[in-house]
C-alpha cells in the first residue's frame, strides 16, 4: 500500500522538504533502497549516500543540508524509521493461537487468553503464562514459572523452576534462564556444589539474546530490571542485578553478585569481575575487563579497565615507546660522553 | 522446621558463641537475611555487615572477632553453609521417575533403576543410562552414548553419538557435548572437512555449564577428568584434556589439543591457544590470553599472558609512561644545553 | 579391511618409502597409534614422534627425512590423511531416512528425496528441504525457510522464518540462525525495538559451530558466503557479510554491518566493531579487538588491533619499561650532577 510522503510525515510528526505527493511502499537501507522505497540517515557516516541512493525519499534530522532528493525531517530519524517499520512490516506469526496438541503441560497451569504455545513445548506444574504470550516450538519451562503478558519466547529456550518473567519480554532462540550459578566450596581436595536455591527475575520490556545464559541466584534473586536489553551469548552469573534501561552487547560476561546501574552501556565481549558496582550511565568499552567498581557517568575501557581517556593516552605513549628506548640509549651515551669530557677537563685544569 | 543453634553447630562440627537455644529455620545472604534466618561470612568483605544483619545468627571462621550477634564458629564457613543448604533446601524434582510417554527411545537401550526421562527427550540406539539419572525435557542423546548413575541433564542439552559420561555429572541447559571439532585441511583454495572420528569422555563429578560446547576429538578422546567444574558458555575444542578438580569460569575458550593440569583455575573469558600445556595448580587471570605453556603453580594474566607480578609491574609502568615521555624531552633539552655550554666553554678556553 | 601401503599410496597419489606390502586397517594420532594403524606428520612439532610411534606406517611430506619406519610421501599429508579418513571412517547415520512420526510438519512443505527428519523436529509452513538433507532431533525450523541438498542440521538447532541455506551446509548442535539483530532506537528514556525485517543467507559448503548465533538483518540480508567455516559460540550480528572461504575460530564476535573479505582468518575470541571492513586474506590474532577497517593481507592483533609486528615490538618495549624508568631516574640524577658541576666550575672560573 503506497502512501504519500505527506501522509508518512504526518505519522511521525515530520515535515516534507520536497514534493510531498511522492509515494513510497516499503523501507530499505540507504545503499540498497530502490525507487518507491523510503530510507533514513541517522548516522552522519551515511550522509554521503544522499546523492547516490535510489530511494524515493530520505528521513533525515532537522539540521540535514538541503538536497535534490525529497526529505522528511524529524528530530530522531532512527526512531521515526522504527515507527514506520511497525507500520510497513508485519511480522510473520509463526505460532498459531492455542496450545498445540503435542505440548506437554503440567498440572495446575494457568494460560492467559490468546496464548500461542507451539509444538513440542514442555511446561511444568503450577505455571502461569499471561495473555497473548507466544511460546515457540521446543521451549522447556520448569515448574512454578511465571511469565507475563505479550511475551515472546523463541525456539528451544529453556527456563528453570520458579523463575519469574514480566510482561512484554522477548527471549531469543536457545537462551537459558535459571541455570545453576557456578558456586562451589573447596574442601578436602575437591569442589562441593553449593545448592543454587534462588531464582531469576526478569522485569517488563526486557530482551534476552540468543544462546545467552542467566544463572539463578545462590540465594535470593538474579534480577534484570525493566527495559534492559541483552544481546546474544551473554553470561549473567548468580545474584547479578542489572538496573533499568541498560544495554549489554554480545558476549559480555557479568560475574557473580555484581550490580550494574541504569542506563549503562557495555560494548561487546566486555567482562566484569564479581562483587563490584557499575554506576548509572557508566559505559564499558568493547573487550574491557573491569576489575573494580566504576563510578556513575564514567567511560572505562581496556584491561584492566580504567578511564577511557587515560587508556587512549597510554596507548599513544606505548606506540612511542620503542622509539623512546632508542632515544634513551642515545641520550645515556651523550651524558656519559659529557661526563667524560668534564672529567678530562677537570684533570686538564689540575695539571 | 526451626532448629536450635546448638543442633546446627553439631551438624557441622562448630561451636556456638552466644545463646545456643536460639532457633533458625532458613538460610539467607547476609544483606537480605531476616530474623529467624542463619547467614554466613566467608569473605572478609562482608564482615562489615555483622552489626547490621537481621539474621538471628552468623556462621563465621575461627578467628572472627567476638560480636553481640550469636555466632557459630567453624574452620570453613562457606563449606559449612553448603552442608546446611543441603539440610534446609529441598530441590524441586521437576522430572517424574520413569520414561515419559512422549520420549523417543532407540532400540537396545539399557535404562537403570529410578531413571527419570522427561517429555520429548530423544535417545538413540544402544545407549546406557545409569540408575537415578534425571534427563530433563528436550534433551537429545545420540547412538551408543553411555551415561552413568545419578547424573542430571537439564533441558535442551545435546549429546552426540558414542560419548561417555561418568557418574554424578551435571550438565546445565543448552550445553552441547560431542560436536565436531573445527578441523579442516586447506587444499585447492578451499577448506575440506576432516572427519571428527573421536569422542568426548567426561568423568565422575564433573559439571558443565549452560550453553557450553565440548567438541569430540578428531581421533581419540576429548577428556574432562573427575571433579572438574566448567561454567557457562565455555568452549572446549577437539582433543583437549582437562585433568581433575580444575575450575574454568564462564566464556573461557580452550583451543585444540591443549592439556590442562589438575587444580588449575581459569578466570572468566580467558583463552588458551592450541597444543600447549597448563601445569597443575596454575591459574590464568580473567581475559588472559595464553599463547604458550604455563609451568605448574604459576599465575599468569594479560595478553599475551605472562607472570601476573610482571604484568602488574608493567601496568604500573605504563601508567607512568605519558609523564616519562614529557620528562624525557625535558632531559634531552637539558643535555643539549649542557653540551652547548661545554662546547662554548671549550671554545672560550681555546680563544 | 586391512589394505597394503601400496594401495593406500595409490588412493592419495603418494609414494611408499619402505615395504609397501605392509597392511593397515585404521587411522590414529601419532602418540596413540598402535601396530596395524597408519598415522601422519603434518606439523613439524610432531616429527620427534617418528621413532617412538607404534604405527605401522606414517604419512609425511616430500622432504621428510628417511626413516626406519615405512613412510608414504605426499605433498600435503594432512589433506591426504583427510582423504583416507573418509575411506576408513564411516560416520554413524543416527537419523533414519524419512520423516519420524513425531515430526510436526507445516503445510505446503517440499521435502527432497532421501531426507532424514529426526524425532520431535518442528518445521513451519512453506519450507523447502533439499534431497539427502539430514535433520537431527529437536531442530526447529520456522516458516518459509529454504534448505538445500546434503545438509546436516544437528540436534536442537533453531532456524527462524524466511532464512535461506545452501547445499552441503553443516550446522552443529544448538546453533541459532535468524535471531533478531540487536537494534533499538533510544527515545524518551528507553529503548524501542526496531523490527528486524531481514533474513540470513548461508551459501553452499558453510559450517556453523555449536551454540553459535547468527542474527537476521534489520533490513536485507546477513550473508555467509560459500565455503566459510565458523567455529563454536561465535556471534554474527545483523547485516554482517562474510565472503568466501573465511575461517572464524570459536567465540569470535562480529558486530553489525561489518564486512569480512574472503580467505580471512580470525583467531579465537577476537572481536570486530560494527561498520568496518576486513580485507581479503587478512588475519586477526586471537583475542584481537578490531576497532577500524583492516587492509587486505594484513595481520593485526592486540587491543586495539594494530599490525602484528608493531604489537610485538610494543610488547617487547613494554617489558623493558619498568627498567627504563629506573634508568631514567639515574640518568636524571647524573644530568643534575653534571649541571651542578658545570655551574660550580663556571663560578670557580669567575672567582
Amino acid at each position: 500500500m503506497p502512501v504519500t510522503l505527506a501522509e508518512v510525515a504526518k505519522w511521525i510528526g515530520g515535515t516534507v522538504d520536497g514534493d510531498d505527493s511522492i509515494k513510497v511502499s516499503a523501507l530499505a537501507k540507504i545503499e540498497e533502497a530502490k525507487s518507491g522505497q523510503l530510507t533514513f540517515i541517522a548516522n552522519p557516516k551515511y550522509a554521503r549516500f544522499i546523492d547516490s541512493t535510489k530511494a524515493s525519499a530520505v528521513l533525515v534530522d532537522l539540521d540535514f543540508p538541503k538536497s535534490a532528493k525529497p526529505l522528511i525531517r524529524v528530530s530522531n530519524p532512527y526512531f521515526a524509521f522504527l515507527t514506520l517499520a511497525k507500520k510497513f512490516y508485519h511480522g510473520v506469526p509463526s505460532v498459531e493461537k492455542g496450545v498445540h496438541p503435542s505440548v506437554v503441560l503440567g498440572e495446575n497451569c494457568k494460560l492467559g487468553q490468546d496464548v500461542a504455545i507451539g509444538a513440542h513445548v514442555v511446561i511444568g506444574q503450577n505455571c502461569i503464562i499471561g495473555p497473548a504470550t507466544v511460546v515457540h516450538p521446543g521451549v522447556v519451562i520448569g515448574d512454578d514459572v511465571q511469565i507475563g503478558a505479550d511475551c515472546l519466547l523463541y525456539a528451544n529456550v529453556s527456563i528453570r523452576e520458579q523463575c519469574r518473567i514480566g510482561n512484554n519480554v522477548i527471549v531469543q532462540m536457545g537462551a537459558v534462564i535459571g541455570s545453576d550459578g557456578f558456586g562451589f566450596a573447596f574442601e578436602g581436595g575437591k569442589y562441593h556444589k553449593l545448592p543454587q536455591m534462588g531464582i531469576v527475575v526478569i522485569e517488563d520490556d526486557v530482551e534476552i539474546g540468543a544462546n545467552s545464559a542467566i544463572d539463578r541466584a545462590t540465594m535470593g534473586e538474579t534480577i534484570i530490571r525493566r527495559g534492559t536489553k541483552i544481546d546474544n551469548l551473554v553470561q549473567i552469573a548468580h545474584n547479578v542485578e542489572i538496573d533499568e534501561h541498560t544495554a549489554i552487547a554480545a558476549q559480555c560476561g557479568i560475574s557473580g553478585s555484581t550490580k550494574i546501574g541504569k542506563y549503562v552501556k557495555m560494548g561487546g565481549q566486555a567482562g566484569l569481575v564479581g562483587h563490584i558496582t557499575i554506576g548509572d550511565y557508566a559505559a564499558v568499552g568493547g573487550q574491557g575487563g573491569v576489575t573494580k567498581s566504576v563510578p556513575e557517568k564514567t567511560f572505562v575501557s581496556g584491561y584492566p579497565a580504567r578511564e577511557h581517556l587515560k587508556v587512549k593516552r597510554e596507548e599513544a605513549s606505548l606506540a612511542k615507546l620503542p622509539e623512546l628506548i632508542k632515544k634513551f640509549r642515545r641520550l645515556e651515551a651523550e651524558v656519559k660522553e659529557l661526563q667524560g669530557r668534564l672529567m678530562e677537563k677537570g684533570q686538564n685544569e689540575k695539571q
